[in-house]
């Protein structure tokens, strides 16, 4: 995504109940005052998809989790303008989630990650070995991961990843507009759809023994 | 595959040393005459992707599976002109491989199967749970196959089943042209990836416990 640098980003944040710097680790039901399962979407970006599945799924709360303030700061003016109570968002690189959270999870949503399509850099990718662990230990039971990508590559590598982690793919669409699948897109993906490019859709579940 | 009837396909079938009609179950190290490993394509067609595996890999046998006489005939007619000691071919319907192998196989490789595409024909595809369970029966030690196909659908019902079936992908392409392996082409893989069609690629193991 082309980031542009926005003036007073930081103070838009700081001011939006939206936007968490503490940190609630162990207590994200205490935060937010229930007992619906939390779904994680790293590298949430503008934030619609999170938005429109926290409106669309009431009885779930959503933490939007991005990498950089000035992409945040466009997913913050938008939810400032709603009256939700399940959803939040955090400015956090996703090697600290293990730091953030302790087993509260039950989905995580990776939605037209960077797909760093050189070889020499694919560990830096979300489905990497490296973050498939960090995942593992903010997952509550069984960890279940979404993922959508018009990248062949990053798609091709996530499903070696995966299985090799045990995980077991309930559903794979290499053409998920042509499914009869209810789908929330992202800005990046109503474009791309449009455009005629096909996107790549997995649901990857894991028994832990 | 188109199939058109060929007059005296059963002679042609039956004079050649490449054809086998007996069931050698059990016994084909026997017939061989070696402990090469042996290799399965099930729905082998016209015959060219195995004829050049056995030139290319001597020191493995090739089997090659066809359920159509009228489409085998093509392949022996081809086999027919070589001295080939690796190869061989049956007219049998996959259902029945458990009837003439047992543990003897090491790989298996499907290759632009019948995508059955209609969901209500899943069972009817070469990666049905129903056809892997055939397949574990007869291969010797660690389930091992590879599946090329540029059917969106059969592909990815096959991520599916494999991966509930506790295979784990060792390499996945979504492009296979534009990957950086050895590949011998069946000749309508040679024609769609031509054509500009994309070939997707899969190689899957299961670890025996």
């Amino acid at each position: 995504m082309r980031l542009r640098n926005v003036k007073n980003a930081g103070d838009i944040l700081n001011d939006s109940k939206y936007f968490i710097k503490d940190n609630y680790q162990g207590n994200w039901s205490k935060f937010f005052k229930n007992n619906y399962p939390i779904s994680l979407e790293i590298g949430c970006g503008k934030g619609d998809f999170l938005i429109n599945m926290a409106k669309t799924y009431p009885h779930v709360n959503f933490i939007g989790i991005e990498k950089y303030e000035s992409v945040l700061v466009r997913a913050i003016e938008k939810v400032n303008n709603l009256e939700l109570t399940n959803i939040c968002f955090m400015c956090l690189d996703a090697l600290e989630l293990n730091k953030y959270f302790n087993r509260e999870i039950d989905t995580i949503y990776l939605n037209f990650s960077d797909p760093w399509p050189k070889k020499r850099h694919a560990k830096r990718r979300l489905t990497s070995p490296i973050f498939l662990d960090i995942y593992e230990q903010i997952f509550k039971s069984n960890p279940h991961l979404f993922l959508k990508t018009d990248n062949l590559i990053l798609f091709a590598y996530s499903l070696e990843t995966l299985s090799n982690k045990d995980y077991k793919f309930n559903k794979v669409s290499l053409d998920l507009a042509n499914e009869n699948l209810f789908n929330i897109q992202t800005e990046y993906e109503t474009r791309f759809s449009n455009l005629g490019y096909k996107i790549n859709y997995l649901e990857a579940i894991k028994k832990r023994v």
